[in-house]
């Protein structure tokens, strides 16, 4: 599979990038809105997967070029970018594209973070209407600490939870993402259960603030 | 310590009933609209705890007694309850007292549960609202499955969250859930971050609906 990470350059599309091209034999493409930086992640990528023994092809694409190279697009921007970066991607879209959405967004207060969800819902729900009809939306990837992610040298050990209304699209992005080791992918439902699970990320935000000993926090369901 | 379980009839409050007569020295109250249900349910649980080789006196009264008599008194009534609960024990209660809400507000959609504040913010705050100033008001225990803590033979290896404003209040609280054997708990900061703590559990009915194998799911943060 092609996987294209918009947003690639930073915070959790690193940690994807790295993790797919380490653990998997997808083939993996950095987007940015800038090709230029997107070319020096990319880089950078394949000499710390080289550094551990892997050699891989990561390559780097403004946006639009990496969206339309790749089967599965994961729109890992801030989320008060991703429904412009969904309409501007979406003519490169079509319905044997997917598109996933990581991002969550929060609101920093006294003492923690709390939910801060778009009118939409949630952040999932605001990229499924931005997105072309016939073009799958699915939300992974919310609950998991970029620099653990990014850390080749930690064990996750941890789940990621998955919503969607298309059963396939859900299907596909488990798959990714128990490609990489140590990742469980659970399904939480339709698009319309992804509040619960984007606001999981605040909370395990405030664990790590108010628990010593708790860094970059995820989570286990059982 | 003597722990009052208003709503300790049913569903969570069986649990931590259960729980802390089995597992601590905590004296445990149970406490009902009805003093007859309260002391059945009583009865209950001392023959349950009997038949595990665990003699304890379990007492059961009107939910204004059980307060009445206790040091903690816990809210284990269903959210909408919970407000006028809280007044109706008012005048029982003092700055020694420390109440516990362990409610979520929860409605059914399709394909799953989505979390329903009340207009407070949370469950928690609503209650802090409704007690008496200096009465501390802490959230906990929301996140466990009642099946899950009522049945002895379960171990539990689960977290707790717990929120509040008072610290002491807090690590009170923090030290009745970890008398339970296998539970965990955690600080997930001041009342203000309730609504992220409570919102997981909608989450986790969802992860039950749509994972086989996932019953009365629980979690761990690491």
């Amino acid at each position: 599979m092609r996987i294209a990470l918009l947003g690639g350059t930073g915070d959790i599309g690193e940690g994807l990038a790295l993790r797919w091209a380490y653990h998997t034999d997808h083939e993996v493409v950095i987007g940015s809105r800038d090709p230029e930086k997107a070319r020096a992640k990319a880089e950078e990528y394949e000499t710390e997967l080289d550094s551990r023994g892997v050699e891989k092809k990561v390559t780097g694409f403004v946006n639009e070029m990496a969206a339309d190279r790749a089967d599965v697009v994961v729109l890992a921007v801030p989320p008060y970018h991703v429904a412009d970066l969904t309409e501007e991607i979406a003519d490169r879209l079509d319905e044997d594209s997917l598109l996933v959405s990581p991002a969550v967004g929060m609101q920093k207060g006294e003492g923690g973070f709390r939910y801060n969800p778009p009118s939409a819902g949630s952040v999932t729900q605001l990229v499924a209407e931005a997105a072309p009809e016939d073009v799958p939306v699915v939300g992974a990837f919310q609950n998991l600490a970029a620099d653990r992610l990014a850390n080749l040298d930690v064990e996750l050990d941890l789940d990621t939870l998955v919503v969607g209304d298309d059963g396939d699209a859900k299907e596909n992005v488990k798959d990714l993402a128990a490609g990489i080791e140590g990742l469980r992918a659970l399904d939480a439902g339709p698009l319309a259960n992804a509040a619960e699970v984007e606001s999981l990320t605040p909370l395990l935000i405030n664990l790590a603030i108010h628990n010593d000993g708790l860094h970059d926090v995820g989570v286990r369901f059982e």
